[in-house]
């Protein structure tokens, strides 16, 4: 077998970049986060994982509501900055972008990004040095622009990137290249019933 | 401004596709799963959400292990194969692969795929329909021919790929643009600081 372990430092590929915005006694701040995924369909749930020393995690604790916005390939060279400094030194995280709110009074989110998701803290964890933010979406901001002609978010308008670890390198998302709960129908059909 | 809410129901652009591995009572399955991060730096821990309904959160809560496979652009119809079918309905979802294992006695890997992550549940968390599996990865396994000179995985040749939800697409990821910990820097001398 040609396998190699590399260990317990090897990283998923690829994680989708975000902003996470949260009203700090400071104001309102943005934090660079890839660590974040949906986790529950109904009622709608995502989760975050923040590493403790961050002033965005007592913002979130103290007020109970937080945004995830995602930044297009345009944003990236700000979306860094964001995660190069840090509020807890002094950096307004904010000052880059025009910002707007929903229903939620402790949810800042960017008009620059083309879609921000609005949310309600559901559970902490406690995973040791980071902790993780379980929380109920309550919105999805877009503009009718970044839409498909059915009403759903398109992600050729959207132009999300993506980053690696511990390359440390961004991506665009490339070609459509499959359609989901659909493309292994064939699979089966050829593969794995040749009869 | 031109803003308009999608409701609750929005999700996150784009998600990395994975197929979790884990031994059940007739034997070692592959669950195609998107809602799957990192959380944690050190020690390295990841976490997916699965939903309860699924066979194969049964085996991680009885064998305390799983895996974390990448498939490639390649595998993408045999990744959606394995979404579209159930082991609880009776599919032998390691039929189509290779498979080996690292250390661990109940984390079977796929041979085919060019990344799989070898993982120990840390703690499960019960988000409602679904719980979520925090584990420590404990191996990164890989071959020569997906790394970097340095010796990291190299994206552009594991060529993994990403899901989008409610759109239900699969997409390759695209060009490289920038560096992570990096790009800012100029952005921050551009903009910021314009003196």
């Amino acid at each position: 077998m040609d396998k190699i372990d590399l260990g317990s430092q090897g990283f998923l590929y690829p994680m989708p970049m975000t902003l996470v915005g949260a009203d700090l006694s400071t104001g309102p701040n943005f934090l660079a986060a890839a660590w974040v995924s949906r986790c529950q369909p109904n009622p709608p749930r995502l989760m975050a994982a923040l590493g403790k020393v961050h002033a965005t995690n007592t913002g979130i604790r103290e007020r109970g509501e937080f945004s995830v916005c995602i930044p297009s390939v345009d944003q990236v060279a700000v979306t860094d900055w964001c995660g190069l400094n840090s509020a807890s030194r002094g950096a307004d995280k904010a000052s880059p972008f025009t910002l707007f709110r929903g229903s939620l009074e402790h949810a800042p989110m960017i008009t620059e990004c083309p879609l921000c998701l609005e949310c309600r803290l559901y559970q902490t964890v406690d995973l040791g040095t980071h902790e993780l933010f379980v929380a109920d979406i309550v919105g999805t901001w877009t503009e009718k622009r970044f839409l498909m002609p059915d009403g759903k978010p398109d992600l050729a308008k959207l132009r999300p990137f993506v980053l690696t670890m511990p390359d440390n390198r961004y991506w665009a998302v490339g070609e459509h290249i499959a359609d989901a709960w659909s493309v292994g129908r064939r699979y089966g059909a050829s593969e794995l019933d040749p009869e």
